[in-house]
């Protein structure tokens, strides 16, 4: 789904450049959209619902737009953001688009004012500009394309031109919503909505009721999950059931990118302190970095490509834990070391080409100095692209500044959209097509790759690539 | 005072870019100065003295200048820089004007030179280049200026269409020369000449002589500082005097970000052991640190606005600083943690949009990871503008390149000229204000931004965010 | 050898850039090539024989292009690479240029295709664009070059208009290549080929055979290294044979900037410690440490001016090592700090023009925060050229951006190639040239400097800057 009504959005200003970016461009926009790593809700697919007013879809749930207004003094709940014991918050749709719609200047300069732009013109052919003016008039214009069926979510999908998207789930799930869009020709292996592998909750001692979930996890799995063995035969039994659900990918979460690769006995140990409640947070950290080794193993067994993403200080922002609770925007990056913590891992299996480890930031200031450098290196890794916070326009184009010369362009993963948000899915790939096409003419500007060079590569960027990296549609 | 005589100067190539960006600047051109942050020494306005040769002027007291003469091997001496035995230096203003000229080649390409340059051009009018040659012309012409009515320090203040210079003093100061400025309708609270109150020396305990200036706080507060409970209090007293001679915020140069809550006996025996000669570096530290939250909640109080300055190591060369002393140029920057550094502060009152920090960096390599993320999402927290080393062109673009996709425009605080050379105050603003066109432009051209928001955008740059974070021209 | 088929290479994309780039390049290309430091084999010039096939003078030793094909899954050995073991590797030179031409897409973007393309189109005359479909032919093309008189070393080094290339050996290295080259009028002081002190392997305790090669020293040098007294001795007589070869400069490359000041009994008992086999890494990274004081000392009285190559971890790729050993592309670089690090060397000659350190990175996250405003603060420091993955058209933009600010031209060493791969010399310098002129063609753009400065600079940093620091044709 390209888009039209500003044709040259984020082109070079230069005007050679911009023809050059141009033609670029269109080749990208032509081609569908591989989503291999995001958090839409399988739900909204397998269900079909039309989505809830425009204040529900766009702005409660997207932490990206309330956190921008609680850093200038507007509490969440005047947002509508739900709150961990119930006490009320502003309910009135358009109220809360108002609300919003007064601090739209905050967000100039941001990827969240070109994404939900964007999304109003591409995705509702809403043209009128938004402004605190216009509030009103947008918001009656996006709630009578929502009652339309044409935007209900399975036709935006085709509509989106979406080959395939995968939704992320942890092994306790019972991938009931993914059975769903099996038997309705939506989903399973090979299908245009997989899930995703994702174990922190069971992996992490740190986790809310880890030791709960463990216990889950047995129970889901048929498996005893007293055991460290146990344990990881139950992992082992949800990722077949992943994968008949079409997973190609598992996620990992983790505070830091450690690895470690403790002997079984020296892990049964962690594992057992974890359950009796006396393990420490070295004991947490120790288990995480274990574990990513076993994970590695499976890998190599069942194929499932994986995907780390270090760095995040989860709910940094305490009052709003307290008040909101996860994932509304309280997660802050931290440093992260790649070089030293990956170093058990790779020793182990990082020039086997079998394993696949896909390896996200939220620190671009590695991006010379360790990712490129392993990633050109070692023949199991492979660069995701920029995260959250950096998956942003100027940022997409530092990546490609930075990493090129030494991982090259096949050894980055593509585009990752990484949302929730499902309606602004083309608005994302679209902006990340729109930079590499920059670059792309950049490098044809200054005589470092011929036009048919580049127009190659920005089709492997835009769709081959993240389709072979992440196995999209392949049957493990 | 817009420059006039390189009127692209700094704007961008691309001709396209470019025309945009002036009408961008011209707007900007036209705003006064606030300046909320600097080292002007408040009697060149109390006094109105006229200024001492060229050298003593622009040279002398300028470190940038004397530090790169210092890396290609030319002493600060023969600058006429003084020591502090007293031991000789060059005096003869012509002389150091000369040596200076003839390393004037090392200054290709830095701001030190672009300053100078346009403090020639546009302060004193001189149009002849600067050169080994043309040295003495230059002094003279300079010399002539400073000799004229004209060029007295407040009727270059008003010429320079500064609204509001804030200085910096330390609670010892007895703010006489606040008091004169006020009494001839130049100072106090919503005046010309406003102060800041800086504590460091009574807060540092590995400042020179810490124990010493606990005490004359106690004389100057009319406390008694020898109890932890009267340090606090005298400090209150003084932050009163202070925003009774106009000050609207306070400032805090650290060597980290670290902040800590302790409880007020911790934090008193902390104190006593710092009077007693037995603190150790890590108390220092943890006091420092523990003094934040203080002063975190003596704001909540009076509304003084803090400006948080870490990361120096202060006179790292040990020759320099045992030759000619403090602020010469030995101070060198280290690598700055915020995100764990300041979270015992956030903790306590992040998201309270009462409080106000600014905070600053010498550290580049933090603006995506840390800086923008905690800026753009709590309440109380502003980025300041690029500091020392990076108050440059180069990296005043990279600083909103970087910063603004997280944190948007409306959480960083507006330029900051930190300067003690009062001459090139109109000048650093022009050299911001330019970088910040050049920027808007390219939001406009790549069609981020509309031509409106941009100039909207600009004249909230210049003028309107700093006067409103810093609470410029409030009565507290 | 100015390049010419493709005249605006890496200039900017802006038209009117593009022209002041051209023109600053084109006195840039007419400049003789310094190169101060490198890794080129000396007897390939003492001998100034043929080189062998194609592809075991461009794929099999360059580590870039192995290393980028190891990434996605082809194992060295099919490139050629000589095991450890001496088990067999492809040894058919057209097979090798054919797998590596499979792979040639992965380079795009990066300086070795660019090196490598300008090697064939510039030195070689090669004009058939690389590609699968053309690699015999580009194949029989240089074999066919090779084979001619003009191709041979000699020759090639006249023609690429080398001034000076130093080379790098140990001290136990007999120097009898060097002195080969002086018979015959090409080496020993002033003359077109030097070597430079490399002493890593007797001064590094956690090299292989360490102690070994202590012993050896002895013997190369006519001291007792039994004692640390004899050791410093063997050191200084070595220096001296260097510098009767030509040497100007010694190099040293650790894992870290660290440097220490023992007294003569801690270096003492360190140094026996290591000779008994029980220092650990602490002490072995003291040792380093204190040894760069040494050398500074020793620089004093000798005048060979350092180079400091800190942050590579050697070897990462175990499983490359144990196959391949050492220099294969194995080293991945670290976070380095230099500020602290630096510390106990500038504290004791940091201000003595004297002394010269030129100091490398590979750690770009470094320039603007440290090792800027140390090269713009200490007499003693320069800045070496982006190195080793940093060595690369982005890099040495960003590199000119970041330091110019604070360190301006004048504090930098200009271009070091450092590679070993002889043909590609002229077509390195080339790309750094290039890079600079566009550089300042934006600094003249944006009336930061005149042109008649960006001409003037333009040739000190291709030329006049490399050769007055790193003493280039200077008589120790």
């Amino acid at each position: 789904m390209p888009t039209t009504s500003r044709p040259d959005l984020l082109l070079p200003a230069d005007p050679g450049l911009r023809a050059l970016a141009r033609q670029l461009y269109a080749l990208a926009a032509e081609q569908p959209i591989i989503s291999p790593h995001g958090h839409v809700d399988p739900a909204l697919l397998a269900e079909d619902r039309p989505f809830p007013d425009p204040s529900r879809l766009i702005i409660v749930p997207d932490h990206y737009l309330t956190r921008m207004l609680l850093s200038q003094g507007v509490p969440p709940a005047e947002l509508g953001v739900p709150t961990v014991d119930g006490s009320p918050v502003e309910t009135d749709g358009r109220k809360i688009w108002r609300r919003f719609v007064d601090g739209w200047h905050l967000f100039r300069g941001t990827p969240s004012r070109l994404w939900l732009e964007q999304t109003l013109t591409e995705v509702f052919g809403v043209d009128t500009p938004l402004s605190p003016a216009t509030a009103d008039a947008v918001y009656d214009e996006v709630a009578a394309r929502l009652a339309e069926p044409a935007f209900r979510p399975r036709a935006l999908f085709d509509r989106f031109r979406i080959e395939v998207l995968a939704t992320t789930e942890s092994p306790l799930d019972d991938l009931a919503q993914h059975a769903k869009l099996a038997a309705d020709g939506w989903g399973g292996p090979g299908g245009k909505v997989v899930t995703t592998f994702r174990p922190d909750n069971v992996v992490d001692m740190e986790f809310d009721n880890w030791a709960g979930n463990v216990e889950r996890l047995g129970a889901v799995a048929g498996e005893d999950t007293g055991t460290y063995a146990g344990f990881l035969a139950a992992l082992r039994r949800r990722r077949e059931a992943f994968i008949a659900a079409g997973a190609t990918c598992s996620d990992h979460g983790h505070p830091t990118a450690q690895t470690l690769d403790l002997d079984a006995r020296e892990a049964a140990a962690l594992f057992e302190r974890g359950l009796r409640g006396t393990a420490d947070a070295a004991d947490a950290e120790a288990f995480r970095a274990h574990m990513l080794l076993e994970f590695a193993r499976m890998s190599l067994d069942d194929g499932l490509v994986m995907q780390l993403h270090p760095g995040s200080v989860r709910n940094h922002n305490r009052w709003l834990y307290a008040r909101h609770g996860r994932d509304v925007g309280g997660d802050i990056p931290q440093a992260t070391e790649y070089l030293h913590a990956l170093t058990p891992l790779l020793d182990a299996h990082g020039n086997d080409p079998r394993l696949r480890v896909v390896v996200y930031t939220l620190d671009e200031y590695t991006f010379t100095r360790e990712l490129a450098p392993l990633a050109g290196g070692y023949a199991a890794l492979y660069l995701g692209a920029p995260w959250w916070f950096l998956d942003s326009p100027e940022v997409l184009r530092r990546f490609r500044e930075a990493v090129t010369e030494t991982a090259g362009f096949y050894n980055t993963a593509g585009f990752v959209d990484d949302t929730r948000a499902f309606c602004s899915i083309p608005v994302r790939h679209d902006v990340a097509r729109r930079v590499d096409a920059g670059f792309l003419a950049r490098l044809v500007a200054e005589h470092r790759l011929t036009e048919d060079e580049a127009a190659e590569t920005i089709v492997d960027l835009a769709y081959r690539l993240p389709k072979r990296v992440y196995k999209i549609g392949e049957q493990l």
